[in-house]
């Protein structure tokens, strides 16, 4: 049962904007980034395979939110850790820090993705329960890791 | 003195993704977008010009967020309303709504800039009162604006 | 018969990059950008739709470039001009230049783009003859309009 | 002296564009991700730290181009291939390959770089001879790496 994952990114050119730092909309690229390289983690993929006797869902956002705390610049190197908020029958909800390599942290963001299937009959999505094979392998984090530390890096 | 703002945007190609809708992040970036359009509607720019007597202040986010409902699609023509939420001593917080052309509310996102200064002594920006020629043409809006209406088209 | 469009455009936050200018990528994102407004002025989508007794198309890329003349800033208003340079059979290539508001050429690109249609029987995309709806609209350009001009804001 | 880099990348779903591929503009932001990787590499910036008696310089483009073979998708692992085209006096051209893992040719773009110094009395950037640091370590590969090899994956 998996509720928190690391991988470390670096700052590219086209990231940053005139103020010299990461345009804050490219945080909700990386937090995208650490969730999908999180299911790929667990052998999963966020765009669904069709496998014989599965049903497909898809993953939409419904929520996404960012604290911005210290600016990230190019090619400075960065943590990402991704921790399972909560595990709802239909929701996902995943907290995403971004560490400075100093253990300042940078940004913390979270998105909710719901769980959806495309209803045969009208084509249209519909939020579903959350398929077993991902209930099996994803759960929420325990509190503790929720609570925002202070300058430290994830270990 | 202004509280609410709005344009008319259509999707591009580069801001769909191969789920076929707006790839979440770019909302972000079509809330910057209106936001910057707002100050130009004052005479402001965001990237305020140096000029004699005045003090030069940037605005970076501390805060972002956006709720989705409903997908916006390629070529589709969308309506973008800025709510002034806030206007604190040194920060200020938009409400941005999204709307579909057939009256559905797609997004709905806010941003929260901190007014800064960069200290010509350690070269640090640091958070300053939002100069009073900003405070003197942005308020807050009417609290009835900030309820989240239903399927209505913004006159 | 419609050989050149033109446009204005202004340059957006999130377009430029640390060094204050726009990202030398974000020149195909505005190529692209005309020539879709091209093909609607036209009453054509370049996702085109499905209509009773036409052949659906695509136009995937096959080939893009881009000389830089000189750099577009932050809220820096340009013209977008686009030439028809060529009408193949299966190929349609255009030029597009970049105009800044004093008349100087920011930056000429080219865009080809191939008309495909997804093969019924394999499922794969392949180059086919353009329709005859596009081929009734759009032409070449006469060649002087094709030449380099030098410092001349396009009328 | 080097003349050729590898490394490997893998398509995020921000990359991809409702027609499912990666979008065009894209490789170019892949171009520069391997360039920039390619500097580092040697133990340089893109954007050059000033150092005591050296002569800080930028390397702007002046021209990029794409030719695009095969569509790359989300989550594809792709190799990225640098080859030094020329080193001119004041300028770099580099060959950049992509390929997919089963040998196939995705794309094959170029960057031509200038390098530059800003002139101290009028603030404008200016074409200088590329330092010798630079030159020391850098060179142009040898002719039969530039032709277009088939469906080879690079060793």
């Amino acid at each position: 049962m998996a509720h928190r994952f690391t991988c470390t990114e670096r700052v590219q050119f086209s990231d940053t904007d005139m103020a010299g730092i990461v345009h804050f909309s490219n945080f909700f690229r990386y937090m995208e980034r650490v969730e999908h390289a999180f299911f790929r983690s667990l052998g999963f993929s966020i765009v669904d395979p069709l496998e014989p006797g599965q049903e497909r869902v898809g993953w939409p956002r419904v929520h996404a939110s960012c604290d911005y705390m210290a600016p990230l610049r190019f090619e400075e190197e960065f943590e990402c850790e991704l921790i399972v908020e909560e595990v709802r029958s239909k929701v996902l909800r995943h907290l995403i820090r971004f560490w400075k390599k100093d253990g300042t942290l940078a940004a913390e963001g979270r998105i909710t993705a719901a769980c959806v299937r495309k209803d045969p009959t009208t084509g249209q999505m519909k939020a579903v329960a959350i398929p077993q094979r991902f209930v099996d392998k994803i759960e929420a984090a325990p509190p503790e890791l929720l609570k925002r530390p202070e300058k430290i890096i994830p270990g």
